[in-house]
């Protein structure tokens, strides 16, 4: 199948050839959900209008939807997509057997997909205010029998939501395995997440935002003066004839920039002129990314009606969690779902920060949550255009939670990482036996989340593990676990003052740029620390250093000078200090060599390769 | 004086108390320029025209300017200043004595200010296809009697820098002891130092860069699509009457987003609604962020013409030094100016790698260059907005170039940076007596480039510097060295192989993450590497870990493991085995103690606190 993306750099660079190739690549295969036709169903009657957060009513109200697979006997396969601004009811697939592209999110959605229509029954429509099929300004007025243009009402995000909700109630969908969302899309999962805490069981939000910064509402807002002042434009009222399509058009080549980062558009477009080596010296279009935001502009005006965008864009500027709940913590205090947030490195329209700021939001509500920012150079449109990875995200994160169970270990080969390797090898099972059932545990580089796997099948325990590299978080997200992309580095901002009963730092303090912030930190958050780090003092270690002038390489210390990870260097005799410095209670201390499971009762400073601290700090 | 940033915040909160409050503030002071008149000259007659860039030609032309300050006797302290987009030839201090609003960069230029009147002669223009005197779009076309409109020639950076230089032979000055400019004024102070190297002494290029990318490309664009798509453009005929008011005001709020920045426009403005508590559910504007950029759109209608913004953002989508001159390398090739390069840290439209990439072009050409990227929130507006900081490297770089000489020490007690203290106390004198008169020196981590300049004045080296911290990098502007704010764990792409005699790296081995790398750069950069760093076999260390079993901490290793900006510890014994690993020649190794300045003999790796070694590479 062919994206959008590809589709426009393909038309950008042949148009005259692409009628045959398109036709091809959008030929239903065997991973498509085939030919599907959006149905559209009366979900508000006109004697029963429905009421809106502006205070204004509004009927009747008709829904266009698409659906894919099947709902299973016990309903509770359901998987309802949110589109974002220029999405519509047409998910995956084709419309009809001629059309040139499939739906906007094909590469997700289809049988082996991340979203699986063979497993799972998906539900999408087109939200309210739209312009393609569900009702919007473009629809007949019935007090004036002429489009509503500006006379309808402001509509808001919840608004939105509380339409597909009576699409379900019409459907007959009661519950829902997940609400998923990319961008105005994630918007929408939130506030199903916060509205229908009893119906959401799990809810994957990405590139989205609890609110849009005053960056983003300027852009918005300089692209719907745009319209606003076309000579064409008509108070809206245009109807059917000549539109103010100039306007459209600039708001949408101002949108698509920021959909775009710096980087994707100077790798696709850099400085190339499009047909010519060297300038025109008049106003046309000579740069390549001018013809291809002519084309974008251009193409939109066709296929979009620019009072939907005008709704559609106020209702995202309106979207903010902490002004209609007082904080985003109590936004999120009801909710009853697993999360799944995801965002991307070079989204600067939705930032990873922003993300972030949900995560914090739900951690300090002690939710469930998972987060994760993809490597991508696609900006905001990565969500689009990055089907491979977020696939494995949602699907795993799909399966573990539909599950309901813990899945068995990740494939250990699969998993390069040095750290993790010196990890599992050591200490597992004594911080296993030192952790109480039950605990509220904080496992601080996780790994592949086996000590929290562990800990939750034999303790019973409620974990949450950190972790950095992707393919470890994607593990702990495949074993169902709550996992969060972090710096520990950064602090624990959102954990309240000693909201974990254990939080264990395994091998890593030795790593960390400043060890005393981050231990300091986990003693905020944690009723107990689990501390383990190698002994620098062990007798091969200073034998070396003293008798052979040189920095010591053990099996706990296995790095050269020059290639360690390993940047600061402590023995049982330093962290004793250490903690006395700090106010630290040591509960116990473990000395560990690596052949015994049990403590080195003899000059422990001086025999062991590593250690184990329990410690406390009220 | 105020801004017209504060002005505009002002303005936007209290429009009618305002009157007086500027006024008030606007008064010529002491630290004015006062009262100036901008004057015009015709530099270019009717009869003898001048070829554009285009092929094009263009006569007559005008040029609008002011003046401040004298020319000296030895006509070599003339400043002359470049403006960007919207600028004008008034700089500094008041057009008339009721003016509301001092010149666009009064902040900077004045009595005792970073660009002293009381010392230059300044000089600023109105660049050719300006709105504010000098001939652009808006002057009458002599062919037709009527303004030009399109009809106006497509002019180039290049262009507007030769009538700069008309206007310079006008006034009879004959060199210039710099150019300055910032955004599209930085781009003409490149074009002059390379078009015109045998009159430019320096060159102060701030918020620049060499070309646009897609994305500065796209948002121009954007901008001159809304003024040719207004109805009322009119093919640029629109004369005096009512022109692309809508088109010119979508443009400029289009700009404006692109010239703060996100943390910027959030500290500001974030999602405040302007009076009033709840949302107006309607399309007015409503969020601070509106009103502003209305304001910004409609104030700029008011004072510039839409065809001027349309030729000048069309010369600086044209800019590309790489493209002119096929490379940047070559395009610096002949320059002789010193250069001081400047960006923020904040501004995303000229970035900082931008910024950067001038540098490394430079550098690659071994000119004379200083760079450093301020820390700033306000994005490229911080070329206006941070005449502070900015005017302590403008005043420094333009002191010591005037002065041609090496200034005195600076005040050691106002450098607070404790490898720097570790660094003077030790080997500076063994360094200086291992360099050879007349060697191009890198010093890497220099500090406040006290060793640079002794080894200028003593052995009359070619130095350059390289440093992190805004206080060291203004000391050796200070001093009139080439020194570059960079990251040396980034590597040195921009140096030709062994293009320095020798490299220094004292004290900082052990503090970088990655040594292998730093190091093996350095080999390829420079003939010779001196390499420093403290002994951690030193008998005192060795005790320490074998006999007290802790992590050692001595004079030259003098912080605890937890604190200690050392991140990698090595012996003599190490690094000797180090190079042998890397195939590295040691041309000399010098043991040392603190009390003697002559080598340790005896059991070096015991006795030795610190080390110098001299290395080479093929």
């Amino acid at each position: 199948m062919v994206s959008e993306h590809q589709f426009i750099t393909l038309v950008l660079y042949g148009e005259k050839f692409l009628g045959i190739i398109i036709v091809a690549m959008a030929e239903t295969g065997e991973n498509s959900v085939g030919v599907i036709k959006t149905e559209t169903i009366r979900v508000v009657e006109p004697e029963k209008p429905l009421e809106l957060e502006c205070g204004k009513k509004l009927a009747p109200i008709d829904v266009a939807y698409e659906t894919y697979g099947e709902l299973n006997e016990a309903g509770d396969n359901a998987v309802l997509i949110c589109h974002a601004l220029s999405g519509n009811a047409h998910v995956a697939g084709l419309n009809s057997p001629d059309d040139r592209k499939p739906g906007w999110w094909d590469p997700m959605v289809g049988p082996g997909k991340g979203i699986d229509t063979n497993k799972y029954f998906v539900i999408c429509s087109n939200f309210l205010g739209g312009c393609s099929g569900t009702t919007g300004p473009s629809s007949i007025n019935p007090e004036t029998g002429k489009p509503y243009g500006l006379d309808f009402p402001i509509i808001t995000i919840a608004d939105m939501v509380r339409v597909q909700k009576l699409l379900l109630d019409k459907l007959g969908i009661k519950k829902l395995l997940t609400v998923i969302g990319g961008s105005i899309g994630g918007m929408q999962v939130l506030q199903w997440a916060i509205e229908y805490p009893e119906i959401v069981k799990s809810a994957i939000a990405i590139a989205t935002t609890t609110h849009l910064g005053a960056q983003s509402i300027a852009f918005d807002a300089v692209g719907r003066n745009a319209i606003l002042g076309d000579v064409n434009f008509a108070d809206g009222q245009y109807g059917s004839e000549k539109g103010p399509d100039r306007g459209l058009a600039i708001a949408r080549m101002i949108g698509h920039i920021t959909y775009l980062s710096e980087q994707g558009m100077r790798e696709k477009f850099g400085r190339k002129l499009r047909g010519a080596e060297s300038y025109s010296y008049d106003f046309n279009s000579e740069f390549a990314v001018e013809t291809y935001l002519d084309y974008q502009g251009q193409s939109f005006v066709e296929r979009f009606d620019a009072n939907s965008y005008l709704y559609i864009t106020k209702a995202a500027d309106y979207f903010d969690l902490k002004k209609e709940y007082g904080s985003l913590a109590k936004a999120f205090a009801n909710t009853r779902s697993r999360f799944l947030i995801v965002s991307f490195t070079s989204d600067w329209l939705y930032t990873p920060a922003q993300s972030e700021a949900i995560v914090d939001a739900l951690v300090a509500n002690d939710k469930d949550v998972s987060f994760y920012s993809i490597e991508s150079p696609y900006g905001h449109d990565s969500f689009l255009l990055e089907p491979k990875t977020l696939g494995l995200f949602i699907s795993g994160f799909l399966e573990a939670t539909h599950a309901k169970r813990q899945k068995g270990p990740v494939q250990r080969e699969k998993i390069k990482d040095k750290r993790y390797e010196i990890r599992t090898r050591v200490d597992y099972e004594l911080i296993e036996s030192l952790i109480e059932p039950s605990a509220a545990v904080l496992d601080v580089g996780c790994g592949d989340g086996e000590l929290l796997a562990n800990l939750a099948s034999d303790k019973n325990i409620k974990g949450k593990g950190i972790e950095l590299a992707q393919e470890l978080v994607l593990a702990c997200v495949n074993r169902g676990l709550s996992i969060i992309q972090h710096d520990i580095e950064r602090g624990l901002g959102s954990c309240a003052d000693k909201s974990f009963d254990v939080v264990i730092l395994s091998q890593t303090l030795q790593t960390v740029k400043n060890p005393e912030r981050v231990f300091t930190e986990l003693l905020r958050v944690g009723k107990k620390v689990i501390v383990s780090f190698p002994n620098f003092a062990h007798w091969r270690c200073r034998a070396q250093l003293f008798l052979g002038g040189k920095a010591p390489v053990t099996k706990q210390l296995p790095f050269g000078w020059h290639d360690s990870p390993n940047i600061h260097f402590l023995s049982l005799k330093d962290f004793d200090r250490f903690c006395e410095k700090l106010g630290v209670k040591v509960e116990k201390r473990i000395p560990l060599v690596k052949t015994r499971r049990r403590a080195v009762r003899f000059a422990p400073n001086l025999f062991a390769e590593q250690v184990i601290y329990v410690t406390s700090k009220d």
